[in-house]
């Protein structure tokens, strides 16, 4: 139904240096490309230069040439770029325990085009929502996981990987999947895997946030996306969503409210992962 | 400009038993009263009923009857209330440093009746505001404070003590006070003083939130109101509030961002908190 | 997933009358029906009073001799109320056109118990949502209807008056159901009956309310979620839900950014409707 | 206490056309100029093109060639532009009538630097202000205007452009001015005045739109500020804001709760303006 942008993105970054967005725009004006919007920041304290530029008039069959004159190009800069042809759909992988709700909410959107990827595969420890997967003709696997046999999470994991790496994924998403990862895989997924927890960070981290809110009297709840680092719950935000709650909100309520949030905080995290809007920028996040 | 509420409120709690909103709405039906709004609410995990009405239909003259009688009855119930007349001004003292944002705003807000209070005194330990404070022929105190000198803060805050209850305030707003307070001043400030946090507590508790909200990358910055308890920044949440931000927002942007939801979120506890809408119930509150 | 509250709601309206709380919390007292939470109003300019009560501890075979005696005390005072025992769960008819989004929105939240309710038949004047409908097990009718054959609406009315009223409908919820309702059925649905409107009324009433909003260039886009009545549009309001958007926003993002929020505040609207919290005060509601 | 961007801005506009970004980043890459925030965009449905850079790294004494030498390059490409050197501080005229708070909170802002501005001089129809207005050192101006006297419009009008023109403002905003302008002053400041009028536009345009609101019931109320233009109310839409509200707000609480979103609305386009982030497209805004 939505019809996702139809052109070009270019996505680059480098250190802070005179003459890095020029060297793009005239790269572009050269080939005749026309810029349909374009976004750069300096980030003075990182001294880190971002840049975003969607285009148009560059034919399909020249982008190998046009990638390698480009590289070229950036290389005395020292900046690294991802070009995006028009209608390219990332595959994903997803990962999920028992709950439904945002692994519901990323297959419709799927289905409709608000989110433009190709879900490759659903991963999860456990086996209830194998129906809602195969349903949507996505290859569904379980791995199953117990905390009363710790020493069979390498292997577990070595499954998903394989999955991952199998599928050709470009991005890894954690739809409410209740395990810590190793510092292994965390690793294995730096800057490509975006997982949700149900509190405003650094607020609450850990289990069960809600309860903890509860227990706290906050009169706000909220959800926040961010990228998979090593520290469980310190990885880069992304997008952070709020909704107001009250006296009247026992914990079972603040888990039932809180998950229309966490729906569209990780929707909206994924879409700008996707459109190549998120730069990371030390252990933070630019986002245009 | 604004015109408060202009009938009786009261505000009453106990433990959960049945026949307690039933002694408050006879007591009020037997004598005459009309109620406009009422609200009740039993905390099923602190096994405690919490109830707000405002009624018309009582002269003030037969204030000092209608409170005795009431207290006979409510006696049974281990219920105490509060009793507010109609266009009561609650005496207030406001504790500031040297920003003068949240000062401002209550003095605005003072003035256009917005809120329905008299602010008696401000006590600052910096002179900085002292000319903002006479201009609206308020009383000011400078009581100064130096973190060279510990050892003056006991004679500092009985000065304090001896502003706050000579001046027979009912309610301490502590609108960016940037000193820790003793123990012994919040023990006697218990459910009686609202602070302005510049965080969306729990997360960024302490010193310089907006900085350590940088550092983390969140995309939202809030503040909380709260009440004054012995643990700081931990006191029972009235009110938080919430603004997005972004990558290009810098500590400095952040702090000034961070102004004017800091002002809306405490005027909104000051203004519950005068309508009688916050009860305490355990280390949180219950906001009508 | 969620629990529904547990327990029984009253909701009463009638004139500003003396002793219209008193009589309902007397009569709960009697019984030995305790109290949770409670709300009343009283709307000075109607001159209306309205109360919404939960409360427990009465048992389910006693609920018509409770009716009978409740009704008998309150029929001096003129209130109407509705009494609703414990796990009751509202049938509800949905009414469709081709969009899916606020249907599957609606089918989720029945499925999960956000919304306690049951959904006994779909109607549409399109074909396209049949197997989402069937998927879940509900029954389907297909009544088409064309501009060009205006003269066989009052037939297919008829047919939707019938599913309606054989299936024992509480609700009917119009989902994004593109088609003016007659004057005639307008009034049998009559306070019966939410209707989502892709704007912020009474902004953009109408046809292609997303386009109208770019062509104005607003900053902000909603939806709206009111009472069906006689007047296309105008019925009493129960919510409203906003978004911010941007110049970079054309027509057809702002019609694929508008669902999310046209779900969220349908959902809001159809879960205050069941849970009695809205009461129609002349041409506006009052939403405990 | 904020301290304001302390480098140039460039913004410039143009018809859609192949190198008209590469002319401005190659002429500031030339120049030795740094980049430090840069967006862009074409409006496709307008064929139109906006681009505003923030720079440094050109020596003020170098402006007016720098200036000119731009013109030059951007001839070519029919483009106008800005060029707003650091430290620039636009000079302001600000029009009101009785109420005060979009006054007082822009006067507050001035003097703490969150809007880098300088108000010259405040017109008014109605001398209440006077004393706030000479309280901060500011010229003001009453010039009567009442109904009863129409035919004195036109000479009230003159003296308001003779104070305007007068001062050298580059912008007038009017913070609630109860008045509604000649054709021929809108004219005059088309581009170059901001009104804030106190609904979320385009519903309830014109008198009493509080009361309006609480007529049809709204859940929502708003406020948008717009520039002026000849069709009262109907001006380009810069920002808009938006607040919760519920049946207990009778339309004097209305009054009271918009005032915050006013001020806020108002104080964001007019920073938004005086950092050249606001262009014309059409009848909308681009707002980078």
């Amino acid at each position: 139904m939505t019809t996702a942008f139809d052109g070009w993105i270019l996505a680059a970054q480098g250190p802070s240096r005179l003459g890095t967005i020029d060297v793009v725009t005239r790269f572009l004006f050269e080939r005749g490309c026309y810029v349909t919007e374009h976004h750069s920041f300096d980030d003075r304290l990182e001294r880190r230069f971002f840049i975003r530029v969607e285009f148009c008039d560059l034919p399909v069959e020249a982008q190998e040439e046009f990638r390698a004159a480009l590289a070229e190009r950036l290389a005395p800069f020292s900046m690294e770029f991802e070009l995006v042809p028009p209608g390219h759909k990332p595959k994903v992988v997803i990962m999920v325990s028992k709950a439904d709700h945002c692994l519901n909410d990323l297959l419709y959107r799927q289905r409709t085009g608000a989110l433009n990827m190709d879900i490759r595969a659903v991963v999860s420890n456990h086996p209830d929502l194998e129906p809602l997967v195969r349903a949507h003709g996505i290859d569904w696997h379980h791995f199953p996981l117990s905390a009363d046999h710790p020493e069979r999470k390498p292997v577990q994991e070595r499954r998903v990987i394989e999955v991952i790496e199998g599928s050709g994924a470009e991005l890894t998403i954690l739809a409410r999947y209740m395990q810590v990862l190793s510092a292994e895989l965390c690793q294995r997924l730096d800057g490509r895997a975006i997982n949700i927890h149900h509190s405003l960070l650094p607020g609450f981290k850990g289990a069960r946030p809600y309860h903890q809110a509860y227990a706290k009297g906050v009169k706000l709840v909220g959800a926040t996306a961010h990228y998979i680092n090593d520290d469980l719950d310190e990885g880069p935000i992304i997008a952070q969503g709020v909704e107001a709650v009250d006296h009247a909100h026992y914990p079972e309520e603040l888990v039932s409210k809180g998950r229309d949030i966490e729906c569209l905080t990780l929707a909206r995290a994924v879409k700008q992962h996707l459109e190549r809007r998120v730069f990371l920028s030390g252990r933070r996040t630019v986002v245009f």
